[in-house]
């Protein structure tokens, strides 16, 4: 009876909760809470929230910091809920009817689900078989499909390898459209691109509290770009999408950053390590990473899943129909002891 | 050069601090702060929050709750960041390009905007001059415009009048497109709707926590309406869109929502006394409220409103164009001393 807007019959549902693994290693999570000394300020600074007002100056707080660490002009940065809501409002920005948006694949999937709901065409363009971008070729599709917004996830989820800053250059000096640079994981590489916003003006970082800072129940994402194209991405968000109690936290956190330098650099030894271990498997291809995860593909990948699920292992293991992931398993790294259980299932059932 | 989304530039932009006032009585905020056995609650939660993990049962339980509360199924409800993320994706799933939608004006100021950033056209319905919508005259236009969701707020903002029972079924009844109603300040008038949902598959009421609930800050609302309506609006949520810390804080206060009834009777009373008094002065007109807040208005409101300014005290002060709005003041409760403040420092300039 109802009229619903055009082809929102397509969209997915989302619901379900999701299952609670006893080793949870399926959503590039960092599998530990706040540091204690982090924990305790977050704690601190909750307690003196105003619950009864809406959000106001912790907002601009948290802007403040972030412009002064990149030494760019406030106006340049938007906050979203988590680098989601970013990602998803650029979309909508530069989205719209007949408007095209090209992002590699296999990549972050989620991109295909925001062009749709931006009601724009989504082109996927797909990696090499070792999961990399072809830079060339890719600015060729920009150009030749009269894009309206390309996007490059960096480095790369669910594949974990990167583009080097003078390959993100490339792209942002070639292509005339928009360029949204997802830095998600970018924490556990290096190598941001905050630095070209200044040269480039169609690039947008996207840039997430979620991974290496640990707050994705938080929600708070942000994005850097020119101040002419933050201010109209701008315009897409309406008034108090984002809560005090979040904005509260992530501002404590943003202060403390230096706090979770040790994970981080823990999580990138664990990588090296338990990379090296699993490519001792002849069977077992293992794709170097430059995250908090790694992808591994197996011939009996669905099998392998099944026997980590037995021990209560969760990693994500992608729908034989996801192209490009055919047979593959990703694995996020936890703690050390974490990691090596994970690794030894994995070895136990290889050698079964 | 780049290529935003049609008229993306003719969207409003948000910014700026807003100010702090000694008495703060602009934005129909609660003025106190969680009442201090759910402040201790809710610390104590927030400082078991999973940070580092994606919000997952967080949405349920409350969800759960709500659904008890209401007896309907859990199906038939959608949490949102405040019920203004609630109406927003309302007005997106039944916009687009060519939909119309019908509000009542004046109403919420963001209705025009929200059928805007939904790319639809906002059509708006002029109340009478006490205020008071005409529902036979209602129900014609959302019939004759053909619109694709009508919009009622109930009680009012910001005129702090009501529709009965009666009248907002009447209208359910009446229109064969979506009915969208905002309850918003419901708890300081106590007749919702809810229940007529079950026989209006058409219906849609959304509530929020900010106002009664003195939530504001965490952005926490939500919706009840037929579960098939509730699965396909659902799809204009993107995954993750709400926090656990606002899940959670939001949570406890549910659970300890009696412990707000005295608050919510305060301001009820406090209304009484004070439009009692303010009726008094023949200058003044005293709109009678359902609601946390009074609309005045006077000849010479912007110099009311600037002597408020002068002694710290903020009023909603609407601009001379807002349509139907003009010279009208409105205030929102706050506790009974400062209820005095204001009422005193308006009789003094009223009797200078």
């Amino acid at each position: 009876m109802l009229n619903y807007r055009k082809d929102l019959e397509k969209m997915p549902s989302y619901d379900g909760v999701e299952k609670n693994y006893r080793i949870k290693v399926n959503a590039n999570e960092s599998t530990m809470n706040l540091p204690p000394l982090v924990a305790e300020r977050v704690q601190n600074r909750l307690s003196y929230v105003a619950f009864n007002r809406y959000p106001n100056e912790e907002y601009y707080s948290l802007v403040e910091q972030i412009a002064k660490n990149f030494s760019v002009e406030q106006e340049q940065i938007l906050l979203g809920g988590g680098s989601s809501e970013i990602i998803e409002k650029i979309f909508h920005a530069f989205g719209g009817v007949g408007k095209k948006i090209v992002y590699p694949q296999p990549s972050f999937s989620m991109y295909k689900i925001y062009a749709k709901a931006a009601e724009a065409e989504g082109i996927s363009f797909d990696l090499d078989e070792k999961f990399d971008l072809n830079v060339e070729k890719f600015i060729k599709k920009v150009r030749e499909t009269q894009a309206n917004l390309a996007v490059v996830c960096n480095p790369n989820n669910p594949t974990g390898n990167v583009l080097t800053l003078e390959q993100v250059e490339e792209i942002a000096k070639s292509v005339d459209c928009a360029f949204l640079l997802d830095e998600a994981y970018i924490e556990f590489y290096g190598k941001t691109a905050v630095g070209l916003v200044k040269k480039y003006p169609n690039l947008i970082v996207a840039r997430t509290f979620s991974k290496a800072y640990g707050l994705a129940g938080a929600r708070v994402g942000y994005m850097i770009a020119n101040s002419e194209v933050a201010k109209m991405i701008g315009k897409t968000f309406m008034p108090y999408h984002l809560n005090s109690l979040s904005l509260a936290t992530a501002d404590i956190v943003y202060q403390m950053r230096d706090e979770f330098i040790p994970r981080i650099q823990m999580i990138i030894s664990e990588r090296k390590r338990i990379f090296e271990r699993l490519k001792k498997f002849p069977k077992l291809e293992v794709f170097p990473s430059q995250t908090n995860f790694i992808l591994i593909r197996h011939e009996r990948a669905d099998e392998l899943n099944k026997f980590l699920e037995s021990l209560d292992i969760g990693v994500r293991f992608f729908s034989p129909t996801a192209p490009g992931l055919k047979n593959c398993l990703r694995i996020s790294f936890g703690t050390r002891p974490e990691n090596d259980e994970v690794f030894d299932a994995i070895k136990n059932w290889l050698e079964k």
